[in-house]
C-alpha cells in the first residue's frame, strides 16, 4: 500500500477545520426562517399552512435520489462498490452543509442572518447534486480528500454563478438544465482534464463490473428514475406549473427509456442489451425536459425531447466519450458529458424555442408568472390589469420573448465558461501532492481506502485466475498471492 | 447462441414504430387537463388546491412499487436477475405510455382530446401493474419482444374491460381485486397456457435462486409491502374512505405476514423457513382486502381476511400450482394464481358480503357515497334530502344491496372470461416465430439477452461443478466450457 | 442440525395462539377513530382535512425505515443476511399488531373501544422500533421464537412506561430519546445480559461480513439516514415545531456523518475507513438531537449535538462495548448502547439544558405550547391571556423550568430502571429451554432457520478454505464436506 494515501491525518484534519469553521459560521449567521421560528407564530398563523408541508415531500424524494439513487448508481464498479457508495455519502453530507451556509449568504441572507428552513435544505441538495455529477467524471481515480476539497471549491463557485445568473441575467430554468446540469458537467470535465492519467486510456483491469454491482447500479437508476419528477418540479411555482413539471418529466423519462433499450440492442454486436446503457441512457429524458419543464410545451414535445436527449446521450457514450479521452485528454469516467452536457444543451435550446413560441393565447395571463421577466415593470398600467387576473403577480422587466431568449443564450455561455474555468482551477488544487491521490495501479480499488472483508480478496483472486492469468508478470502474481 | 433471439432488429423496429404512433397520437389527442393548464388559472384558482397535491404522493409511492418493488421481486432467479429487473423496467415504461393513450380514450376523453394530469399517470400505473402481474406467469421463458407485444395487446383489452365494467356493470372495487388482480391473473394464465413448454415441467437446472437473488427479491417484497396501503387507497374517495383503505391494507398485511411465517415453518420438512413463501405469501393480505378496502368492514374483518388470503395463497403454491402445471398445461412461474387469483376471489366474495351487510346505521348517509350506485337516481326526493347531509352526493341508480351484489358477481365472471380469452389470444400472437422466444435450454438465463459481466459465467461454472457434474452429458460440458 | 431448533411446532403454535387472541381483542375492542368512521362524516367535515393527510406521509416514511432500513442494516453478517432481514420483518409485523392493541388500551381507549386511525399505526411503529433496537443487542444468537416472545413482553412493558411517564411525570421528548432510545437500549442490554454466552467472547468464525452484506447494510443506513427527519418529527406539534424537528435532525445527521468518517480514519491502523463505523456511527446525530428536536435550540446547537453524539458513539464502539462484553457479561452485538444509549443520555441532558434555558423572549407565547406542562393551569388568568395569542392552547401544570427539568431527570432514571428490569425478566423467559435457542456453534448462521440456496454452502466452503483451514479439526472438516 502506498503510504501517501493514508487518510489517518489528512481527512480528520480537513473535517475538523471544516467543522470549526461551520460552528463559527452557524453561530454567527444561521437562524430559523419565519416558518421555523416559534416566536413568530401567533393567532394569525395556521400551522398547516407552514411552508414545511409544501417543501418537505419534495425534499424527502430528493434525499432518496441523492443518497440512495446516486449512491447505488455510482457503485457500479466490481471492486469499487464501497467507494462509489460511501464517497457519495461523505461528499454529499459535506457539500450540503457547506451549501447551506454559502448558498445561504447569496439567497437567504437578510437582517444580518441566513434564515434556515426546509427550502434551504432543498436548495442545498441541488447544489450537492452538482458536486455529485461532477464526481462522476473522476470516480475511481480520486481520494475522499480530493473529493471534499472539490466540494469545498465547487459549492462557492456554483453559488456565485447561480446567484449572478438569477440576479443579473435572469433566466427560466426550472429543472436546472443550465445551472445544475451544464455547470456540473463542464466543471467536472475541467477537473478531469487536469487529472488526466494517460495510462488509464488503455483501460484498467479493475475497470469492470460484476453481476451484483450491475444490479446495484440499476437499483440506483430506478430510484433516480422514480423520483426524477420530484427533482424537476421541486423548485417550480406551485399549482399548474408544478403539475406540468411532473407530467413532462415522467413523459420524457418513459420515451427516453424505451429509446435507450432500442438503441442498446441495435448497436450491440450480438443484438443483446448492455447494462451501462440501461443504467445511464434511460435517464437522459429527465435532464432533457429540464429547461422547459414548467412551460406549456405540450405533452408531445416532452415525448420528443425524451427521444432526442436519449439519442444524443447514447451516441455520446459510444463515440464522443472515447474520442474525448483519446484526443482531448478528457477522461469522463461516468460519461457525464453525455447524460448532463449534451442533454443539457438540447434542453437549453428547447427552452429558448419555447420562450420564443410562448403566447398569451396558450398561457393566458399566467404567461407573466412563468416567464416572470417578461411581466410589465412596476408602474406599468398593464401590470395592474394583469394583477387583477393573477393576484400576486410580481412586476418584471418587461422583456420581449426575443430579449429573454438572448439572455438565456448568454446564461448558457456564461455558465459553461465559468464552470469549465472553475473546474480547471479546482483540478489544479486537488492535483497537489498531499491530496492522497491514488496511483494508477490502485484506481478503482476499494482496498486502498477501506478495510475490506475477507471475501473481497478472493474476488481479486477470481479476476486474476479467469481473466488475466496469461498476461500477468511473475512479479504481479507474487504480490497478489501475498495479499490473499 | 441461438441467432433467432437477437434483439438487433426486432426490438428497435417495434420501439420505433410504437414511438411514431405515440407521437402521432400524442400530437393529435393529448392535451393538459384543467389542473395542468396555465391558461385556465386565474384569480379564482388556488395553486395549493391543485389536484397534483392530492394525487402525487400516491403516484410517487406506486412508482416505487412498480419499478423498485416489482423489479427486485422479479429478480429472484440466480441467473436471471438482470432480465427480471430490466424487463420489468422496459415493460413498465412501455405499458404506461400505451395506457396513457388507450385508457385516456376511455376515461379522460372529452372535447376531442385526452386530458392529461397526474391522475392519468396514476391510472396508467395501475394498468401497467396488470401487465407486470401477468408477466409473472411467463417470466424466464419470454423475450422482451414478446413482453412488449403482450403489453401492446393487454393494455387495450384491460382498458375495454375496465371501461365496460365501470360504465355498464358499475361495481365497487376500490382496491382493484376484480379489475386488476383477477384480470391480470387469468390473462397471464391464458398466455402461459398457450406458451406451455412440456420439458420445463421436469424442472430446469437454472430455475434456482442464489443467496443474493433471494435477498434482492425480499427487498422487492418489502418495498411492495411498505407502500401497499398507498396502492390500495390511491383511487378511493378522499377523506375517511381513504383513511380506512390505509388501515385495512396495513392490518391485512400484518396478519397475512405472520401467518405466512407460521405456515412456512409447519409445512417445511425440517421446520425451517422457505424464502419463496416470505417473498410472496406475506403479500397476500394486501390483495385480499382489496375489494372491501374502503368499506366499514371493521378492523377485525381486515385481520381475518389477511389470514384467509394468506392461507389460500400458501396452499395454492404448495398444491395447486404443481397440479396446474402437470395436469392443466398451465405453468404459472411466479404463482400469480395464488397471489392474485385465489386472493382476488376471496376478496371479491368478501366484497359481496360487505355489500349485502351494509346498512345506513353503520355508514350513515355516506353509504350512498361509498356504494354510489345505491344512491337514489336523479329527481328522487330522497336524493335531495341526502344531499343536504352529504353535499356533492351524486345521483345513483337506486340499486338495492342485493342488486349490487348480483352486479358484482356478473363483473367477476365477465372479467375472468374476458381476461382468459384475451390471454389465450395474446399467447397465440406472441408464440409466432419472429418473437425471439428463447429455446427451452436458454430459459432463465441472462446471457441470452444481455452482455453479462465476466463473473456471471463463473457462476455457471460453479453451478456445474457443484450441482450437476455427475448428471451432465459430455456434449453439454463442452459447450459450457467454451463459453467460460 | 440440532433438532431442538426446529420451528415446525413452536412458531406456528405461538402465531396461532397470538392470532386467536388478536381476533378476540380486535372484535371486542377495536373500532375506527372519528377520522376513519363513515358514519361521522357529514356536511361539516371536509375530506381533505382528514387526519390521514397529516399523518400518512410520516407513517409511510417510518414504514420504509422499519422494514427496509432496519432490515438491510441488520443483514450485515455474511452468513446471516436472511435472518437479519427476515427476522426483522417478522418481529416488526408481530410487534406492530401487538402494539396497536396494547398501546391502544393506554392511549386511544375511550367509550369502551380502542379507536383506530393512522396515528395509532404510527405510534405502533414507534413501539416496534423499540423492539427492533433491542433486537440489535441479541442478533445472531436468538431464534425467531425468542424474538417474538421478546416482542410479546417488551411491548406491554414499553406501553406501561410510556403511559406512566407521559401521564404522571409528563416530559418533553419529541424525538423519543428517553422513551424510545433509552428504553430500547437498556431493555436490550438486560436481555443480552441474561443470554450471556461466554464462548462468543472469543469471537465466532461466522461473525464476519462479506462485500455484499456490507453494501446491503450501508443501504439500510442510507434509508434510515434519509428518512430520520420524518421519524424525529412525526409526533411533534404541527407547524413550526415540526419544521424545526426536520431541520435539527438533518443538521445533526450531517455533522455526525462527517465526524464519523474522520474518527474512522484517524483510529484505523492503516488510515483506512471501517464499514461498521459508517453503517452505525453516522446515524448517531439523529438520536442525539431527539429530545430537543422541536425546541428553539438554534441550528448551531443541533450541529454540535451531532458531533458530540457521534464522538461518544464512536468511542463507545471502540472501548465500551468490548469492555462490557469482557467484564460485565453484556454482549451488545450491534452496539446499541453506543448508538441509542450514550446518544440518548447526551440527548436527554441537552433536553434538560434547553428546558432550563427556554425563555418567552426566544419562544414567544408558543413556549407554553412546546413546554405544555409549563402552561398556566386551568382557571389561571394568564392562561386566558395566552389563549388570545395562541388559540387552542391547553391548560398546563404551571411548572417552572426547574421543576420541568427535575421531572425530566426523574423520567430518565425511571425509564432506565424499568427497562433494565424488564429486559432482565424477559431474558429469563426467553432463556427457557423450549425457545429454540441456537447452540453457540450455530449462531450467526442462516442455515439453522432457513432453507438456503445451493450457493450458500459454497460460501461456507470458501470461508473454510481461506480462513480456517489450519485451525479445523478433522471432524469438522468431514461435517462440512458432507453438506456441500
Amino acid at each position: 500500500m502506498n503510504s501517501s494515501t493514508s487518510l489517518k491525518v489528512r481527512l480528520p484534519v480537513l473535517v475538523l477545520v471544516f467543522e470549526v469553521v461551520m460552528i463559527i459560521l452557524f453561530s454567527l449567521f444561521v437562524t430559523y426562517d419565519d416558518n421555523a421560528n416559534a416566536r413568530l407564530q401567533n393567532n394569525e398563523t395556521n400551522p398547516m399552512e407552514n411552508s414545511l408541508y409544501r417543501d418537505y415531500p419534495y425534499f424527502a424524494d430528493v434525499q432518496v435520489m441523492i443518497f440512495v439513487g446516486f449512491g447505488c448508481l455510482l457503485a457500479f464498479f466490481r471492486f469499487y462498490g464501497f467507494s462509489g457508495m460511501i464517497f457519495n455519502f461523505l461528499t454529499a453530507t459535506f457539500a450540503i452543509q457547506w451549501a447551506i451556509v454559502i448558498q445561504g449568504f447569496f439567497q437567504f441572507y437578510y437582517d444580518g442572518k441566513i434564515h434556515l428552513g426546509v427550502v434551504n435544505l432543498l436548495n442545498a441538495e441541488f447544489a450537492c447534486a452538482v458536486v455529485l455529477i461532477s464526481f462522476g467524471a473522476v470516480i475511481g481515480k480520486t481520494s475522499p480528500v480530493q473529493l471534499l476539497v472539490m466540494a469545498l471549491l465547487e459549492i462557492p463557485m456554483f453559488s456565485v454563478v447561480e446567484w449572478a445568473v438569477l440576479k443579473y441575467i435572469r433566466i427560466n430554468d426550472a429543472g436546472g438544465s443550465i445551472l445544475i446540469h451544464l455547470f456540473a458537467c463542464y466543471f467536472g470535465l475541467g477537473v478531469t482534464f487536469v487529472l488526466y492519467r494517460p495510462s488509464l486510456n488503455k483501460g484498467h483491469s479493475k475497470e469492470i463490473t460484476s453481476y451484483q454491482s450491475d444490479i446495484l447500479s440499476v437499483m440506483g437508476t430506478l430510484f433516480l428514475w422514480v423520483f426524477w419528477p420530484s427533482f424537476n418540479s421541486a423548485l417550480t411555482l406551485k399549482g399548474d406549473d408544478q403539475h406540468r413539471a411532473v407530467l413532462h418529466t415522467f413523459i420524457g423519462l418513459t420515451s427516453s427509456t424505451i429509446t435507450a433499450f432500442a438503441l442498446s440492442a441495435v448497436f450491440n454486436k450480438r443484438g443483446k442489451l448492455t447494462m451501462a446503457d440501461i443504467q445511464n441512457v434511460t435517464l437522459a429524458g429527465g435532464v432533457t425536459v429540464g429547461a422547459t419543464v414548467d412551460m406549456m410545451i405540450s405533452p408531445v414535445a416532452a415525448y420528443v425531447l425524451g427521444i432526442m436527449g436519449c439519442t444524443a446521450c447514447f451516441f455520446g457514450y459510444r463515440y464522443l466519450t472515447p474520442f474525448m479521452a483519446r484526443r482531448m485528454r478528457i477522461q469522463d469516467q461516468c460519461g457525464i458529458h453525455n447524460l448532463h452536457g449534451l442533454t443539457g444543451l438540447i434542453s437549453s435550446t428547447a427552452g429558448i424555442c419555447a420562450i420564443l413560441l410562448a403566447t398569451e393565447e396558450t398561457y393566458g395571463p399566467s404567461m407573466y408568472q412563468i416567464f416572470s421577466h417578461r411581466a410589465p415593470p412596476a408602474g406599468d398600467p398593464k401590470l395592474l390589469e394583469l394583477q387583477k387576473l393573477i393576484p400576486g403577480l410580481k412586476p418584471g422587466l418587461g422583456r420581449t420573448a426575443q430579449e429573454q431568449a438572448l439572455y438565456q443564450v448568454a446564461a448558457i455561455f456564461a455558465t459553461i465558461a465559468a464552470s469549465a474555468v472553475g473546474g480547471l482551477l479546482t483540478g489544479m488544487v486537488i492535483k497537489l501532492p498531499f491530496m492522497a491521490s491514488p496511483s494508477d495501479k490502485d484506481c478503482f480499488d476499494d482496498d486502498l481506502f477501506f478495510d475490506v472483508p475477507s471475501d473481497f480478496d478472493s474476488g481479486h483472486q477470481a479476476l486474476i485466475s479467469y481473466d488475466e492469468k496469461l498476461q500477468m508478470s511473475s512479479i504481479d502474481t507474487k504480490e497478489v498471492s501475498k495479499s490473499v
